[in-house]
Order: C-alpha cells, then structure tokens, then sequence
C-alpha cells in the first residue's frame, strides 16, 4: 500500500480581555458592566446569568435586588433569562459537583448561546467553580468575573484558569480559559475581614519577590498604610499584582502551561499541602505566606539569599501581620509517602503540574531561580529557623 | 478617589499536531504510537490510560492483548498503570455522564500528570466522550485520537473539539481541545459496515463542495471504486478530507469559534435535526448527506446553483448509496416552535452555535455562501423537489 504522508497542524489561538477597576458596579449610574458587554459589538440585547457568593450577601443583603436592576435600567443592552443563582462561598463552592451540574441547568434554563453572558461575583473559590461550568457549556460561555476579595483581584480571578476539587485533590477537574473580561470592584473589599484583607496579599508579596523588586519595595513601604486598610494603596497594590501576573501569562510563551512553562507557584508546594493538613483552618493566602517564608528561608540556607534579604522578606510578612509558622509544618514522617508527611507535598506538586519536579528558590529579591532537586535535611533546617525567629518576635513583642 | 487605568490582556496560544497515517497501530513491529510519545523530548517512561470502543472489539477481539503487548514491548516509552477502560460505542458513550466521572477515576488512580497520556481508540463518539474527560482532568491530559471509522478519521476524530449530550442536547458539553496526536489506521476500516464505510464519505463530500471543486471531482470520479471499497481510494480520500479541515482550522483566524466564525456545518442544521427526529436511527453521516441534498436543492432554487450542478450533486451522493429523502423531512408544523418540526433545526442550529442564524449555501460546486435569512417556503419546495428526485431515480433503477 501506498504510504500517506503525516499532516502537519499548527493553531494560533489569540485571546483578549480587558481587566476594569471601578467602585460599586451595579450602582446604575456605573456604566462599565454595560459597557463591557456593549463592546461584544453583536445584536442586543445580550442573555445574561448570574451566580454569586453566598458569603458576600450576608454582607450586601440588597446585592440582587441591586443587580436585577441594573439589568432591568440597562435593558436594551443585557437581559437576566433567570434568577441569579446563589452558591457557597470558600472552598465548600469547589467540593460539591453537584454546583457544577446547577449552573449547566441554569445555562440550559436560559437558553444561553455561546454568545450569552455568565457573571460570576464572588471569591477565588467561587470565580473558579463558575468559570469550570462556563468553559464547559456550549464549549465556552462567556465569563465575565466580578471578583470580591483582594486574592481573586490580584491574582486568581484575573487569570486563565478554573477548576473544582476531585478525588480529594485540589482543582483535579478544571480547563485553561480565559475570562472574557474582569471586573475589579473596591467597594466588595470594605466588608472583609482583617483576615480575609491580609491574605490577599500574601501572593501580592509571591509576585514581588520572584518578578520586581520595586514592587516589593513598595509593599515593604506601605504596611502599616496596608493593615491600616488604606483603599487607595490596596488598590494600587491589587493593579501592580494583577499586571505582573498577566505579563507573566503572556510572555511566558506558553499560557497553557502545556511544556514546561510554570506558574507564580513560588511557596506554593508547601501552601497547598498545609492547607490541606490543617483542614483548610488556613486560608490560602496564610498557606502561602508561611510557604513563601520557608521557601525563603531555604534560598538563604543554600546560599542564595543573604542574611539581610531574609531577614526583610521575613519581617515585611510578619508586619502585614501573618503567623509564618504553624505546628503542621513540624509533620515530617520519615517515610515521605505517608500521606500527612509534610514533604509529600513535592510530589503531590509535581503529579499536579506534571513534568519532573520543579521548585522555586529566591536569588535576590525580585529574582526567581528553579532548582529540580531538593536536601531534605536543609529544608528541616528551614522550618526549625523558621521557628526560632518567630519566637524571638514574639519574645520582642511581649518585651515591649 | 484616583482612578486606576484598565489593563488589556492580550494571550496567543499555539497548538500543533500532528497526524499520522498508519496500518496496524497495535503491531509491535510499528513503531508510529511509540514515536509520537518518545518526541516529546520528556523523561520516560510515560503513563498512558486507553479507552477502547466496546463495539471495535466485538471485530478486534484480540486489541486489548495486543495493546498491553504493545505497552510492555516498549516499556521503556510508555507504561499501562491501568488497564484500559471499555466504553459503549457510538451515542451511548455520549449519553451517559457516568462514563466521564469513571474516565476521570481511571485517570485519578493510575495517577496520570499532565505531561500523561490518554489513548482514545474508537468511532467519532468515543473519541468526543474521552476527549471531553481528557480536557478537563488536571486541565488537560494529553489525547491521543485512534479514530477507528472513516468518518472520525476525516472530521471530527482530527479536529479541535470534544463534547457529550446533555439536557437532550447534542454536545451540551464539552471544550475546545486540541489533541496531542492522531494516529488513523486504516486496518480498522476493513471491519466497518457497508452503512459506516458510506457515512464517513458525506462529511468529505461537505467540505468538497463548500471548499475544493478538484476534491469533489476526485470524489465524483471514484463513486464506483469507493462502492466496491478499494481502500487506495478511501484511504487518499481520507487525507484530502482531513487536509481540507484542519486548514479551514488553522486559516480560520477563530479556530475556537469564539467571535463569528463559522465550522464547516454545510448541510449540519436539517442533519442534526433529522437524527434526532429519527430517534438517531440515521447515522450522522446518513443525516449529512440528506441535510447536503437539502441545502443544494435550496441553493439551486434560489439560483445560486445550475440545474446539472444541482443533479450532479444528487447523482454523485446517490451514485455512492445514500438515500436522500427520509418522511421526518416532511415533518413541518405551522408552528415553528413545535419541538418536532424541521424547521426548528434552524434556530437551535443558532442557538448551540450562538450569534445570528447563518445558513451555509453553494454558489457553485466547492465554493460556499453564508446566508442570515431563509425563505421557508422554498425550502418546502426543495424538499417536495428532493421526493421527486429520488421517486425518479427509484422508478428509474426500477425499470433499468
């Protein structure tokens, strides 16, 4: 038989979105919902679904009715087919995949064309259960997301990914899709709480440490202005994170992380795998504070960090006032596959990313560097330094 | 409060694959599948889950051994942690959510990254309901596509899509994604019944005429040599076909159909709405060739197509034994919003692909015309023209 030669497929697929801040979003004279929806540039009016945080209505009780009536002023430009949908907030939005089936139904309810509109409003958790549904209807409803907390506006919510957990695992079900725009609202940031406010900064630092060392300059400058919950410095602090974190999908060459490319995932192996030995008392934002400070300490035990530069990146989280050690971090069993052993953690990374194991070190402040091998018995050393310089400042705490 | 500007994400993603033409995949001697793997230029070897169609074993009893042979023969390339998952062939795979939460538990415990493989050996549908759990297990496994008929090994086994039924709707669910590698095996089409030889043959017969006049020349040429199933020729159509396609992929400019443009569905809204009048008795290639002589015949009505294009056409689809008149093409309600009437099609043709109605129509043999607004009318005339064609032809191989 005659042999057919192979076919060769290259796709270029190029996606934009547009990332707005502006203060309460469904006030009716706040045209910019409106306006996102107008640009589509396609026959109006346009099918609109919601769904929302439960969380975030216990703090804006009149949050729907606000929203039906911005639908309602803005008529001609977008409709609501069906009543918002109201989910759970945290990490309860991703456990149930029975979430996932409802906001399909709603989809289907509505009769929603991949041309139609889902605004989600909420946190991270609540972000991700919605875009999963979204990017699996129709192959891709447009997703337009409204996040609530710091850490969904500068970091989470304005990236390309979503997901739920499975298998107990976390986001074991999820796509790469890109929203098709964001919405960043201060006006949700006023009703959090202190700890809510904090951890959001925590990958604010992530981000500073390992791409721009002016960026951490100013979270270092302004932390008193920050846990004094000054707007205007959260807001800047939200736009320089989520530019740094869209420049970084962009250039990375591979947004998809389908090669080798990684995330902003400095911290990160160590958060996840305290989130999930402390129950999920963490938030996510604590988890990587505490990664980011042992992850830190380590590049300054190997060498790559000096003394000072340690001593800053760990004083700057201790200021923001976040507790850089918990007692998990001390459950390290001898065998690393048990499943409570903190440093099974580096497998359960890898697994989760694929390719061969990669860790993020700091070189310098503002400088990242990926090392595929790890000692051991220098990150104990880590975390028993990580615990001797959080009692030395909280013995000079209670000296003073 | 000062105003923060708006940030604009720009992301381009690129995509490539590559298919191959083979004959025997699971031989040991043929080193295409272990290829495919090994150019990935990763650490070996690789975990690879397979998901084979129930009915290719009814005809392929042996596929399973020679498959774990095939593994263990190149073991240094790619492990079996599990052992392949048998799915119902054709819509029934599509039908049933459970089989995608079990794809995804096969996934979770052969502990597969997602740098890790999944094999998908089967019809059209097999692949969409393993390439719809590949997708979104860890946001994307790796898919290799081992299409088995002639119609996923020309369309929709070498395409950007995946999806399954839900809510009574075709492809409810479901995601853009490209696969890893396509392996088309021609060994597996010696096995296929006559009505599933002819199906495949309707989608190239659509992109020929909307795409290429020399492909539908080849085509008309060799009705007699694809009858008596000279492979040669299937085989050359096949890749002409699968050619065709994935440049209208790549060339699209959309190849996500995000904006308003358009897959190759000439002839797809009267076919998808006939399988499902016929309860999914027609095969959607058997469907494709009556919504093909429907939408010609309406062409050449509004005098867009000469009367010999039109007749050549017919002839050339009846000359390779499709009929191309079925009674659920009479099924018209005054009211066109009764879930049974044809011409419903229409609008849920627009309503799954979103944005205003576009009716793809010939304006010459290979080359295509998009319309916004269909005469119903006409359309009852083409399909009362259609009767009597085919009552023609049938009195005539009557008498002959």
């Amino acid at each position: 038989m005659f042999k057919l030669v192979p076919i060769h497929q290259n796709i270029s697929v190029t996606f934009q979105y547009q990332i707005q801040f502006t203060n309460n979003v469904f006030n009716l004279k706040n045209p910019t919902l409106a306006q996102v929806i107008t640009e589509d540039g396609e026959k109006k009016p346009k099918k609109v679904v919601a769904v929302v945080d439960a969380e975030l209505l216990e703090y804006f009780p009149r949050l729907l009715k606000e929203l039906v009536a911005y639908t309602q002023f803005y008529a001609e430009i977008l409709t609501l087919p069906v009543e918002p949908m109201i989910v759970p907030a945290g990490e309860a939005a991703k456990n149930d995949p029975k979430l996932v089936d409802q906001i399909h139904q709603l989809i289907d309810t509505g009769r929603l064309c991949r041309h139609s509109y889902i605004l989600a409003v909420g946190g991270g958790a609540v972000l991700d259960l919605v875009g999963y549904a979204a990017a699996t209807a129709h192959r891709g409803i447009r997703l337009v997301r409204i996040p609530t907390t710091v850490l969904a506006q500068n970091d989470s919510g304005v990236g390309v990914k979503n997901g739920i957990n499975a298998f107990g695992k976390k986001n074991f079900l999820g796509t790469f899709a890109p929203p098709y725009a964001v919405i960043n609202d201060s006006a949700f940031l006023t009703t959090l709480s202190d700890r809510d406010w904090r951890s959001g900064i925590a990958e604010a630092v992530k981000v500073s440490l390992i791409k721009d060392a002016n960026f951490f300059d100013f979270i270092h400058k302004n932390t008193a202005a920050l846990v004094r919950r000054e707007m205007d410095i959260m807001q800047q602090l939200i736009h320089f994170c989520a530019q740094l974190h869209l420049e970084h999908i962009a250039n990375s060459g591979d947004p998809f992380e389908m090669g080798s490319s990684r995330p902003l995932d400095f911290g990160h192996w160590a958060a996840h795998k305290l989130e999930h030995l402390t129950d999920y008392s963490l938030r996510h934002g604590e988890a990587v504070a505490i990664g980011i400070a042992l992850d830190t300490t380590y590049s300054y035990l190997i060498g790559l960090l000096s003394r000072s530069q340690w001593q800053t990146i760990l004083n700057t989280l201790s200021a923001l006032g976040f507790s850089l050690y918990v007692p998990e971090l001390a459950e390290q069993s001898s065998q690393l596959e048990h499943p409570r052993c903190l440093f099974r953690g580096l497998t359960e990374f890898q697994e989760h990313l694929g390719g061969e194991l990669t860790i993020t070190l700091l070189q310098g402040i503002g400088s990242k560097i990926e090392v595929h091998e790890v000692d051991l018995s220098l990150y104990r050393q880590a975390i028993s330094l990580l615990r001797e310089f959080i009692e030395k400042s909280q013995t000079l705490l209670t000296a003073s």
